[in-house]
């Protein structure tokens, strides 16, 4: 493999090889996708930011014990983790109802649950993504038994980390989004980002929404929301 | 309650009340619905037929140790059955990729699958009966989990049952679709039909679809294949 090789774009990250194997190097885009790509744009400052919320979450769920491939910041829109092969599943915890799953099961936005809804998405974009359960990961062999129960235990200690910490800083945690992926030695890590692009965040006191919301539903002020998670969570800011 | 009072019509069967109130009357109608109700029409000799084929299939799995709600036939399209409570999840049960599945998840039509797939819908028209999980089934209070590991293990047991019965005939059980009921005791009980219009059939030489497949696409001949299926299980050629 060539030194800094484009390995992967996705709608928010391209990641590159590194002179390390078992390494590569990410990096952040401002650009903003929605609705399976439908909707596109940019967000001024989303890269840097999403490169700083994301390092800092997941050196705090490090801290907690929960595996994952984050090694640290290259520069304001560059990281480094390690190499996996990511799980073709999107692993979704829920708190509260809001998105597809208001419209799909007809709750109200915002209705707490009494314990958190775990959904697992095929990551599909042609098929748009849509929901499955363990016998469809079974069947199209996106992931061993092993690592759906693991994916879900780990996506409910990610919640009960996150919810607190969200909570002590005056924002409820309504929803996420993880990724999993598989190093060489065969171990599940928690991959991907953690970001306002991938978590919905309301404000305790307004509800106002901090998250990629804002852009999907136009609501004005997109780049002023990622920018309040990052103070919040105790960032300098003028990022 | 009354005797004889209307309680309940769906769009293939209508419930009446009896003088014990442990039991009900089912009465099969011709009228046939596909895609939520949008598709509307008649499928002369369903009713009947439906009637015949469910009570065999209830017989047939009661004696195989299946505890279910069929009591007896009391006419060509009427039968007699416990009153239960439905619960409102539907459970489907598929061996081959076929129908909503197929095009969900990007699978060719009639791909062997090496084990069965069960998923549970949330049995609302409005919402258009959406594919959800445990999670879902818990939050919604749908069933409790006892109920849902109950519904699971019948349905693959009924699966292994109904497909031996099939291949005897000829045909292949592609997927299939179960209701449960709850009776006063809090018994779960088998519930609803099995009929051509919840089962996907096959002719094991031909793959002809021998099931409501017919009527949803127009392939014509829709009476013939619900009088093949009676006519394999060994019914009388002229009902």
């Amino acid at each position: 493999m060539s030194r800094e090789e484009l390995l992967y774009e996705g709608k928010a990250k391209k990641i590159f090889s590194t002179e390390d194997p078992d390494q590569v190097r990410v990096e952040y885009k401002d650009d903003a996708t929605a609705f399976n790509g439908e909707k596109q744009g940019q967000i001024p400052g989303k890269g840097e930011l999403n490169n700083r919320i994301s390092a800092f979450f997941f050196e705090y769920l490090g801290r907690k014990g929960i595996p994952h491939h984050f090694l640290g910041t290259l520069s304001p829109r560059e990281q480094l983790v390690k190499h996996v092969t990511i799980l073709p599943v999107e692993v979704v915890v829920r708190n509260r109802a809001a998105g597809s799953l208001a419209s799909r099961l007809g709750l109200e936005e915002g209705r707490v649950f009494t314990r958190p809804v775990v959904e697992f998405y095929l990551k599909d974009d042609e098929l748009g993504d849509p929901l499955i359960n363990e016998d469809h990961i079974a069947l199209l062999q996106l992931a061993t038994g092993e690592q759906v129960t693991g994916m879900r235990e780990t996506a409910l200690r990610v919640n009960e980390h996150l919810s607190a910490l969200m909570a002590e800083k005056g924002i409820i945690l309504v929803d996420f989004k993880l990724e999993f992926g598989v190093n060489g030695g065969g171990e599940l890590l928690l991959a991907d980002e953690i970001s306002p692009d991938t978590c919905r965040f309301w404000d305790r006191e307004t509800d106002e929404k901090l998250d990629k919301d804002r852009f999907r539903r136009d609501l004005g002020h997109v780049e002023e929301a990622y920018r309040e998670i990052w103070h919040r969570l105790g960032g300098e800011a003028h990022v």
